[in-house]
């Protein structure tokens, strides 16, 4: 990737001329429509404040719906399908996992180019023209495009006349993924990463001096002693295989082999690796921890920083479009505008939910609001506040005497309590036996039916006392989880037993699949744990930047994938387990006779098609018996290829691993000290002042409890006053966007005080580059 | 450990009391004896307060003098040359390295238990009575010595009989190491651990049930498909050894072994471990250690809190001795009295650094100091003042004419220029070569003398240069490193050649240490590069925090491999190479016979004597080959002793490792982040103010820079200016004491205001508890 040293959006430059281009316009078109333009404009603003867009585009009415357009959640969608498209043509070419003739793949991916140049295009028409050519993820693209198509064109061409060449294109298929507009969690990854390099390599340069310093010693010390290893070679005589075997003993993989004959000689030089191992396996390998962690933090801090003042200066520009001048003189934004705003921002808002959030704003009632409070609209919008209707159960509406009957309120009642909960949760630990039992015995499979019908039961139950719409709500997550794994068990245990009763035959397949759900009921239990569910819950906030960690990772493997594939293709054949091919001893390739790859049965651990390439790099992160999977790989073709697999482990093990650890670390952290932020403090007093509130905890958590408060509130309840039909509650720390997570993340380092408000030369303040091809 | 929830040392709550008794005994005796007292008290007080001993004596002049005799180094180290005595002896036992007769270890032992029980009434002299019973430590120290005499004279009757029983005392020698008074350290790690352990178990426990979900799942999908591993065994049939082997999925030992017979009957297969990986392996691991790292750092900085406040209070203590009323009836001390102190408290100290302090401490020169500038007394004499004092070379002295002559100062100037580091670093770089190559060519091991006559020259021509008794202070790491290497590299040498020359024998330890030298001239050049340095010096920094991990290590390793000992000794023999034992194929055991823990050669891996045990547990702790080295045990004893090394490996790899790793994180951040404390600075501004200071850089770091610096100050220059002959420099960031360390890393959280001086409660404020057996 070479530097390039420009702003990813340089659009913040040349935004002020075309807003003063925009206000030279004002003059000549009528006030309505002028107005109108403005609202549009301003909503395209506070959106993009909002989802942390920094696209800078053209502010006539033209490009703003294209923009608008541009970014729809359908074309968004549409790209990502088409970049998925795009990489799983890997699935279909040679060495392919399902073969496909080369004119299928190649008008798949030829579609799919087309698709990118289009999407291409629409940026250009929405963005003025010198920011396109500046912005060198979009240079990256059009390069990513021409490359694709011309190694295409000549590997099709070559193909034609029977030559077989490299398609070496498909290492540039990832990079899509990065530069495409929505890839901006992705982007700012890449760029921490690049940032902190220095840092890490110069550990990494000390790292390597300990290592090649203690080699030295190795081969001084062991080198003229005629050792051998276990398998008979001699034992640290070459320089550069001491090195490499050192290196392979930071990762551990060889621990304690490596020692074994050395320290059957003698005691004493289980000293040197002792002091090896601690120094290089602990000591080293935490300091790179260390240092991942706090540079790729210190970096991401200051792109938060940057996000934080970006999305401000959006908001303030979205305010003065739409300022009008207040009774002391400031200027304001009247209520009017406001609503107006917020439904173009957000159209599928509540009413009553907007309403919440501008009494928030204008928190004394003036009917209009100032800069400040205008600004914090981004941050509300984005605080997940989750709305509850109190609706009656449907059955007290149709059937009232029914279901106020003593009997109806005795079981509602039942279900409420917190034995119901126990009773269950012994049930699933007696299934959890239950499943451990041979299922062949009849008794045990009949059992089965026995804890389906009970399952179903229990979520009857809970529909007949809970309002529906309330139990099958978007947060209710167990809910859904229940019910689902439940109704598919009890689908695939009917079509299980159809298929035995009919023919005797038991599909393998249906049966895992029975296996499986079975299994999945038993997490239940977790949930009832207070403690456990707290880590879950913390585990399910972190989910959405795991994502991220899953696009990085998917971009490295996929590269090392193709490079692996071009390299070792073919040259470790697996053979099924019935075939009688003699290859099949020695993966088919007899210079791995006799290897320890060959008999601990990696013959599958192959590069030959891209499936089998991501389980073997998969291993390789995992890195126990790194040294017998390379080793494969370095006996059918060159002792160099080492360097594929050296470098793979720095990569992914030195530094995208610790970057995951220190991102859950972080996230931890953050769990343990940090309180809510002032804006959901702000709003949720809010909500409290107004007596809309639901309580919290249950609606975050289990749902039982929640159920509980909401009975006493809510239920068929003997108290007088009337509560309001919709009530709200916020999701305290889940997070809509990554960015939010970030933003919190960072929220206590950050004094946001610092951006100065009206400092022009802020206005123009450059994002921070990325470049990549 | 039972829960003793008393006070480690609550000396606090009877010192007013005490402290009045003195205060009662005030009026009947005369002035100057008591006002002697009354400094020697407050001098004890003081060296309280700056080593953190919270140790609760008699304040009578007596249990003084013997208090002070109690806090002796010259005691201190003998305590611990008894108690690594008494851990040593686990050689001599049975099962013994060196075997010695039973008599001598005993009587050795008696003598240590003796030391203890001396030590213990010292210390019980020292101390009020009540307190010395309610502390914890005192009651283990006793418990452990008379459990050892009753398990000596049992073992030693039963041995004279000729039956042989279970030495089981020895498992509480380690102990030792934690109850002594000087393992403040130790205890307060193991107490840290200790309240940290309910929220790690709530992890384990989510950890273990997914674990044995994942098998439960694992025992449906596999267990009935007639798989076989590698080895020929049936695949994932049992429940228990599907459990067993996922726990050693999660240490990643037997990765991808465990997978390949699932993978190789069917791809899709390779779903479950991947999310089995990335669950247990991945994301667990890292909640462990965010929850270790996050709970340890709580409960220690909640330690550090208590330690400052101990240390003002004791602070305070003293300066109520010494004060009397100053100008503005202010309580004060005078310069006189607070010299007598400082000169009791450290009398080694130099009369100029005294009195900087003091400069320090009364900023305004008013001759006495206030109650706020006296408690920072503790925390200066703890900042490590270098002092260098300004001599002539001796050469200068002797033959001034000689040494000032123009060849003489170009050879100075040429050994500070750059350019001479530079030539050495590339003559290293040669060297490094020449090691690599073979050392038999006579050419090579001729080369071999020269570097070593360059080197002398270099360390003679810096001598030359450098007032010697400045190239060899105390705290010039590196010249004392290299000069040490290369005469002892010089001395090998000629010894060697001399054996060569007389006999043609050469001795190949002689050689192995000529070697090793050798290479370890090398380490020079990553002294030479400046980001190298400051890694280096953080890892030197923490050196003693890691030593204390060292000791919690050691104790822990202790206890295991006694057990161990005890349980698989003897069970695997080791049999030298050209030894012609049949037995050698399998260990001596028929039940290893065809086993990978006997084809891989691990026989040395065995519990036989203490150091095998130490080097076998240090291997589990790397965790690799854990399955194999774990299944020998199971095979030569029973499958249950399982429970040992998983039991080992939830101890050290998952609570201490990670402890560990936590706090070189922690440590490493604090470089990143954290300035000078405010001492510090004051400090170094009055050596500023005074015209008294030293480059920092130069000290702290590279020698040849400070003598730059030095050069141009000092050395036979043209400036008038007459130079002050002792200068100082603050050693910036070097902690005497691993205390400053942890309370320089908790500084920022702690807010030292909130700790009211004159609250009379506060007086009496317990140290938290440890219990320990």
């Amino acid at each position: 990737m070479p530097e390039q040293e420009k702003t990813e959006n340089s659009e913040d430059v040349s935004s002020s001329k075309t807003q003063s281009l925009g206000n030279g316009r004002k003059e000549s078109k009528d006030g309505d429509s002028e107005a109108k333009h403005n609202l549009d404009l301003a909503a395209v603003y506070v959106s993009d404040a909002q989802y942390n867009r920094n696209i800078c585009f053209d502010t006539s009415p033209q490009s703003i719906r294209l923009y608008r357009l541009y970014n729809h959640w359908g074309f968004q969608v549409l790209i990502y399908v088409f970049v998925i498209v795009d990489l799983a043509l890997a699935l279909f070419e040679r060495p392919a996992l399902i073969p496909l003739p080369l004119w299928t793949t190649s008008v798949v991916e030829l579609i799919c180019l087309v698709a990118f140049t289009v999407r291409l295009i629409h940026y250009a028409k929405v963005i003025p023209r010198q920011n396109f050519w500046k912005d060198p993820k979009n240079i990256c693209i059009i390069v990513i495009v021409v490359l694709s198509l011309i190694d295409l064109i000549i590997y099709a061409a070559l193909e034609l006349v029977g030559h077989s060449t490299v398609r070496w294109s498909r290492v540039l298929r990832p990079l899509l993924l990065v530069n495409i507009t929505e890839g901006r969690q992705l982007r700012r990854a890449f760029r921490s990463i690049r940032n902190a390099m220095l840092e890490i390599l110069y550990v990494f340069l000390m790292f390597m001096f300990s290592v090649l310093m203690f080699s030295l010693m190795a081969l001084k010390l062991f080198g003229k002693r005629g050792l051998k290893t276990s398998e008979g070679n001699p034992y640290f005589t070459d320089y550069l295989e001491i090195v490499f075997d050192l290196y392979v003993l930071v990762t551990t993989a060889n621990s304690p082999d490596v020692m074994m004959p050395a320290y059957n000689y003698s005691s004493y030089f289980s000293i040197f690796f002792i002091i090896y191992i601690l120094i290089n396996t602990y000591i080293f390998m935490s300091v790179f921890l260390a240092v991942v962690y706090n540079n790729y933090k210190k970096y991401l801090k200051e792109e938060v920083r940057q996000l934080v003042k970006a999305k401000k200066r959006k908001m303030l520009r979205a305010f003065s479009l739409l300022q009008e001048t207040g009774r002391d003189g400031e200027p304001v934004v009247a209520q009017e505008k406001w609503n107006q705003l917020v439904k173009l921002v957000q159209p599928d808002l509540r009413n009553a939910h907007r309403e919440l959030l501008w009494s928030v704003s204008d928190n004394h009632n003036k009917g209009y609001i100032g800069k400040l409070a205008f600004v914090q609209l981004a941050d509300l919008l984005n605080i997940q506040v989750i709305t509850v209707k109190s609706r009656i159960h449907p059955l007290q509406k149709w059937l009232p005497d029914l279901y106020n009957s003593p009997a109806s309120r005795f079981i509602c009642r039942m279900v409420n309590h917190r034995v119901f909960v126990i009773v269950y949760d012994v049930i699933i630990l007696v299934n959890a036996v239950f499943i451990g039992l041979d299922e062949e015995n009849p008794l045990i499979s009949n059992a089965e039916w026995a804890f389906l019908a009970l399952y179903l039961m229990e979520i009857l139950l809970k529909l007949y006392t809970f309002e529906p719409r309330f139990f099958f709500a978007k947060h209710q997550f167990w809910n859904w989880f229940d019910t689902i794994i439940i109704v598919s068990a009890l689908i695939a245990t009917i079509i299980n037993s159809a298929l035995k009763s009919s023919g005797g035959y038991t599909s393998r397949q249906v049966l895992d699949i029975v296996f499986i759900l079975r299994v999945l009921r038993l997490i239940r239990v977790v949930d009832n744990v207070k403690r456990f569910r707290a880590i879950i819950n913390t585990l399910i906030r972190i989910g959405p930047a795991i994502l991220t960690f899953g696009q990085l990772i998917l971009v490295i493997y996929y590269i090392f994938a193709m490079v692996g594939m071009e390299l070792f293709q073919g040259k470790i054949k697996f053979f099924e387990a019935n075939s009688m091919d003699p290859g099949q001893e020695y993966c088919g390739n007899p210079l791995l006779k006799g290897t320890t790859f060959a008999a601990l049965k990696y013959c599958k651990n192959n590069f030959n098609n891209v499936v089998n390439s991501f389980i073997t790099l998969l291993e390789l992160t995992v890195v126990n018996q790194w040294h017998v999977l390379t080793s494969g790989f370095t006996a059918v073709t060159h002792v160099s290829s080492r360097i594929f697999f050296v470098l793979f482990h720095i990569v992914v093990v030195i530094i995208i691993i610790n970057i995951f650890i220190a991102f859950v670390l972080e996230a931890f952290f953050l769990e343990y000290t940090v309180a809510k932020s002032d804006l959901q403090t702000s709003l949720e007093k809010k909500i409290e002042e107004l007596e809309l509130g639901v309580e919290q905890d249950g609606l975050d958590g289990n749902l039982v409890e929640s159920m509980e408060t909401r009975d006493n509130d809510l239920g068929p309840s003997e108290t007088g006053k009337e509560k309001p039909s919709l009530m709200f509650s916020i999701a305290s720390k889940r997070y809509k966007t990554i960015d939010g997570l970030l933003q919190r993340m960072f929220e206590g380092d950050l004094s946001l005080e610092d951006i100065d408000e009206e400092d022009p030369e802020n206005m123009s303040f450059p994002n921070p580059a990325f470049g990549s091809v």
